[in-house]
């Protein structure tokens, strides 16, 4: 836990510098547009704790994997998101004095990250060995417009003297990754330069990434441009500096504008990675400072209108659902189709930076809710275009016929883990990924998406299906061995319900498709046919069989599913039981007695429930709440806002708002102790949907947006935004009356607590809950 | 597959020099006293390809770990048996050029392992590039009577010329584990010097174990000693050589006796080292190489009298069986309670040369058989002493109350393996520590053993077996979750059969132990009560309860026992349909695929049928034998063996001989294409067992040893030496007579095919089989 983050509706807020709140500030000040990011490090000298981190979405090193014992099919190495070089430095000294924050004595410290216009803000005040004080402000911001540039703004003023300060401005390109695991760096230098304006190129070993990092430092007082008395230059490999010398007089502000341009071979050739950067920064002088930030935060407020969330009279819950969803805008655009989400986003290194099932399980429905189409979109394409890795991943596995097994993680396509019992185990993620098709194109109406993309991915996924059950003599059904469920928390196990349904829902969708492309889409049918030479009537036949004799372990005396064979061998203890001492009980059990309990890590049959909910009645999942709820630790951040959701679903709306709770502020609150390696990124989607789905009773009904908002006992009012098949809705809940706008020129049809309304464009209504 | 080894009774022969097979060569021909041993590299200059090593039984290093993704509970650190200094080096130049076999024109070569005597031979004829020819035979051996010492004689004739050779004799401690996890080297030298002998004392890093190589080098010419002409000393770190410059007479020998001590702080004090190393050398100098062989080959002749295996007309199978003898002999001596037998014993880094189940379930009744009483007692005595370890590793897993799991691999108490499926769940290892425990006294009827060590090892593993299982309200009998059996092509199974009944098995043996101890040595009752502070009433109240109601999985149609749970979910298939380019599936199949198969790697049902034997009728086996035995791929060196004996038992005959012949020259021919990595010496020990309990069908009977010999078809007359409670009996066994020779001098009871007889003292009896 942490309590240093002052509460303020748009803004985080750190008063007082203390050291020890470092690294977790670095993550939770981050900053990111979609195509790049950094941790919150300091442009100072820093010498305290710190985890330096600058990251470009896409810039990836395959890392030798590090495995105790090697099981065949393992993978040989571990993509990661690289550490890149670091543009931001400007490092102030007085003679030999470095402004060290750790060092020097700091006073007035002020660090804001300010959420409605996307920056970051530091201010404070440093006293000299010698004592001579000064203030400084900076400003940082990575635009949304011109998401090649980076910005610093840094105000420098002397309080108690005049004279010389040296200011160093830099590229530092000897960055390295802390969880490299040869302690290898990963970054050669290709090139660097100071005309007409300093840059490095650097080049990925391996992968041959290239960036070009180039720089404009401008200085100014009182308004005028001036350049710096002294230059001294200084270099070495991967390394570009320049010092300037100015002259300082007492409470005149000297201010340093650092424009940065980062370029890569992604978007451009890696002859023409120069010319665009040096383009990108002679336009930006040009514009000037406040242009930029102007266009920035305009670009923001426009982001803010399409998905804010406003919960009154909360401070802490509204700072915590703004920076839930702040993080997730820093983190992806959806203007690339080759990027994705990684769990922690730009802020931090932890799990490489690479894809995970948190995409479609969780943030697919955030960006459908809340950007244009194309941005979830670009999500799918990309596991679309992975189709022919996940095939050959499948077929090195000893899958045949097409079939295709998605990677646990990836960032090419590529599986990258290695613990066999995830790796080739934890296969629910093809089911995620089969049915973010489905979640798409029922939000979009995009159906022309299943003839084009998803049906191939959809008859991939499938045929993985119906090789990975096996006809079980003993049972006479369809049975799936050797199976690890999202509760990771239990290993190998038979049966597990979840992956079960997952995949039997996946067959009967992708019959389903079929179906509606034969119909539909003739032509691409065809296609489809021949490319993944597709034999309807045996492959269709086969499925049909397998849906209609799969096995779903079942408990009778409960009538409910059961997680697993052999699921009540166990003894089922709730984990109110479990000594406080002792939690969370990854770190404090061993692997084989977590193994062995009953505790669930996250939503394992109720993620089902979630997903599928339309198959249960809400009694059903009520039965199964009461039994597997008291089982879970939700020691995965991905677990609460599923639970949440039920809850509030099956009208448990204390445990609905406490669950919430539990995930809303898991970071800015670091509830696991563990926000110093970055930031719970995808669950900050969870959170999204535990709000929306959960309080707002957002689901998409025949083809209608449908709401069946209640108001959590401890709040006054809220409002959420939602995008719907390009209209805009605001959803404003006070005590029992709910108010639906529609900011669009067209009129919405709305079910409301499954009634029918019309909101006519620019328009709303207000609907009065009676129960 | 290999073949370039030739069969011969006695010896291992190989003719003709091939690169290609040095490695493996290395491991074959490797040679061993128990206290140290070392592969058969060559003394000379070897530029091949080759792995260097020499170990020292006890010398380990704890290297740090590991480990892909880090779990609960793992240890830090694997520990290793270390390459130990290499004091063998004897390499001859002459002017610039080296006497390298791998760059020399090498003819008549040839290389022996005498298995009689226990020494390694090897002759040659070198051509150096400039055309001078020399003849060289060495012989080498470590002395099983003074086993701190080797001795290597080496003959040098020059066939073309007279003139200088240059003799380089050296230590060489700057040697490497190829396995070390971070490319760490362990040693570090502690001091060096010339005088009286050379000698390099080193030490290893964290452990501190010390180290004294020196060597004494005597030249020899037509039988009369003399100084070498020149003499130049090279040192550096960790290395010392001295090279002699001697005239060499064409066709004339001359003999370079090289006579090595080495003592260890395992055995004196640190400061003591030297001194009695020195006194070896001394003493070994003035018995001459020809006594000190002499001393060493009656010592073999001896061990011979209590272990040969004569198998006649069969020169391949006598050969390979006699291997086996061998090495096991040269690995464990039984002198000392604190050393053990790694998998590949003094032949190879592999599995770290550390203790595993291996011992318990394959060793210890091999050198019960063929050794006195107190070399099986010391091998159970060196877990007795890790009990205090064996109860915190279960501490460290949460287990309370003095219950012990003796880890799956160490060598000081302390678990090494980081895999959780094999270091948390494979803990069937602590039921073949506790049936040692009673096949120990059943041999021997050392009865006391039981007060003094056995009992505290019992009730310390009945407790961790006690807390181990859980009461499944569902099948209202206690289950065990999250096991791993022998069978490793199933991870994290519940109830697995083998572990269950080995489990209940315990249970009762540790209460009838109880009983007995509390009727013959209630003094010792007391002490371990007190120390063990053992509730009797409770423990022994529950341990009663968990027998009565332990569960089996057990399937009605077949009448067989299962292996686990869900067992017969799988798709049951013959391992006889695997596509042979498959095989072993091992290396082509992947993990999961592995783990879905029904496809046994090794005994694991019919494990437990050998151990507990008596509680099944042979049909009961039989069936067993019948539904498994055509699911296993042997894929464990461990497994053929033990499927051997219960063939036997049934009465396949062939199948039996079959598998035995599996496990008999696994090595010799290299059946898994691994024999470079060292030779697979605890196996060897099952073959054994394959063929002293299978075809001599010894079993002890209520306190009598007892035989049901018959003869495979193939052979014609086979016979084998046990020792049983201090008397030496020979069997053999011609067509349906079986001769039984009493070579001690008292009279033997003995039960042949369940029929009482007396073998007098140095008598015999012959017996006609009649079925």
């Amino acid at each position: 836990m942490i309590d240093f983050i002052k509460h303020h509706p748009w803004q985080i807020i750190e008063e007082g510098f203390n050291p020890e709140n470092q690294e977790a500030a670095e993550s939770i000040f981050s900053l990111g547009n979609g195509k790049m990011g950094h941790r919150a490090n300091f442009e100072e000298y820093y010498t305290g704790k710190s985890m330096q981190g600058t990251y470009i979405s896409g810039i990836y090193y395959p890392d030798k994997t590090v495995v105790g014992w090697w099981k065949n099919g393992y993978p040989e190495y571990f993509a990661k998101i690289l550490n890149a070089p670091d543009w931001r430095g400007i490092k102030i000294s007085i003679g030999k004095q470095k402004l060290d924050l750790f060092t020097c004595k700091i006073s007035d410290f002020k660090r804001v990250l300010d959420m409605k216009h996307g920056y970051l803000q530091k201010t404070f005040i440093a006293e000299f060995p010698d004592g001579k004080k000064i203030a400084v402000e900076s400003v940082r911001f990575l635009s949304i417009v011109q998401d090649e540039l980076g910005v610093i703004k840094y105000a420098v003023t002397p309080l108690n003297f005049s004279g010389e300060i040296d200011v160093l401005t830099d590229i530092d390109a000897d960055v390295k990754n802390k969880d490299a695991n040869y302690g290898e760096k990963f970054w050669v230098e290709v090139e660097k330069n100071y005309l007409p304006y300093p840059y490095i190129i650097t080049e990925t070993k391996k992968t041959f990434f290239q960036l070009c990092n180039a720089i404009n430092v401008v200085f100014e007082t009182n308004g005028d441009a001036f350049e710096p008395s002294t230059f001294k230059s200084f270099e070495r490999e991967k390394y570009i500096g320049q010092k300037y010398r100015i002259n300082v007089v007492e409470n005149q502000t000297t201010t340093i504008y650092k424009y940065a341009a980062i370029t890569s071979s992604l978007n451009y050739t890696k002859e023409n990675l120069v010319e665009p950067a040096l383009t990108i920064l002679e336009n930006a002088e040009n514009i000037g400072f406040d242009g930029l930030f102007d266009e920035h935060k305009n670009a923001w407020e426009q982001k803010w209108l399409e998905s804010d969330i406003v919960i009154e009279d909360d401070v802490a819950a509204q700072q915590a659902i703004r920076f839930n969803i702040f993080q997730l805008n820093q983190t992806y655009s959806g203007k690339d189709e080759r990027l994705n989400i990684g769990p922690k986003g730009f802020t931090g290194e932890k799990y490489g930076g690479v894809t995970y099932w948190d995409t479609e399980a969780y943030c697919v429905p955030f960006y459908l809710s809340t950007a244009e189409e194309n941005v979830a979109k670009n999500l799918l394409k990309y596991r679309f275009k992975h189709l022919p890795k996940a095939i050959e991943n499948a077929q090195k596995l000893g899958f045949k016929n097409g079939a295709a097994l998605y990677p646990m993680v990836t960032i090419n396509g590529e599986e990258c883990h290695n613990e066999w019992e995830i790796t080739f185990e934890e296969i629910h993620r093809n089911g995620a990924i089969a049915f973010a098709i489905f979640n798409y194109i029922r939000y979009s109406n995009d159906t022309e998406y299943l003839s084009k993309f998803g049906l191939e991915v959809l008859i991939a996924i499938s045929r993985f299906w119906a090789q990975r059950v096996n006809f079980s003599e003993q049972k006479q059904k369809f049975v799936m061995l050797g199976v690890t469920g999202p509760n990771e928390y239990e290993n190998n196990v038979n049966n597990n319900w979840y992956t079960l349904k997952m995949a039997s829902w996946t067959l009967k969708y992708t019959i389903e498709s079929l179906g509606f492309v034969k119909k539909n889409h003739s032509v691409d049918l065809k296609r489809i046919i021949e490319k993944t030479n597709f034999n309807e009537i045996d492959e269709v036949g086969q499925w049909e069989k397998i849906i209609d004799n799969m096995y779903f372990p079942f408990d009778e005396k409960r009538n409910v599913f059961l997680q697993q064979d052999g699921f009540l061998d166990k003894e089922l203890i709730l984990a109110e039981n479990i000594n406080p001492k002792e939690k969370p009980i990854n770190q404090h059990w061993s692997w084989d007695r977590i193994l062995r309990s009953c505790f669930i890590k996250q939503a394992d049959v109720l993620q089902g429930m979630f997903f599928l909910e339309d198959e249960f009645d809400t009694e059903t999942i009520k039965r199964h709440f009461d039994f597997y709820e008291p089982m879970t630790v939700h020691e995965s951040s991905l677990s609460a806002s599923v639970h949440s959701v039920l809850a509030s679903k099956i009208g448990e709306e204390k445990k609905a708002y406490e669950l919430y709770l539990r995930t809303a502020r898991l970071d800015l609150d670091d509830y696991n102790n563990e926000v110093a390696e970055g930031l719970h990124i995808t669950s900050m989607a969870g959170t999204w949907i535990s709000f929306v789905y959960g309080f707002g009773g957002l689901r998409i009904k025949d083809g209608k947006i449908s709401f069946a908002p209640f108001l959590p006992n401890n709040w006054k009012i809220i409002t959420f935004n939602v995008l719907f098949r390009g209209v805009r809705l605001k959803v404003q809940v006070v005590k029992n009356e709910i108010a639906i706008s529609n900011l669009s020129d067209v009129d919405a049809e709305v079910l409301v607590y499954d009634s029918d309304f019309i909101v006519h464009a620019n328009d709303d209504i207000v609907i009065v809950r009676n129960f």
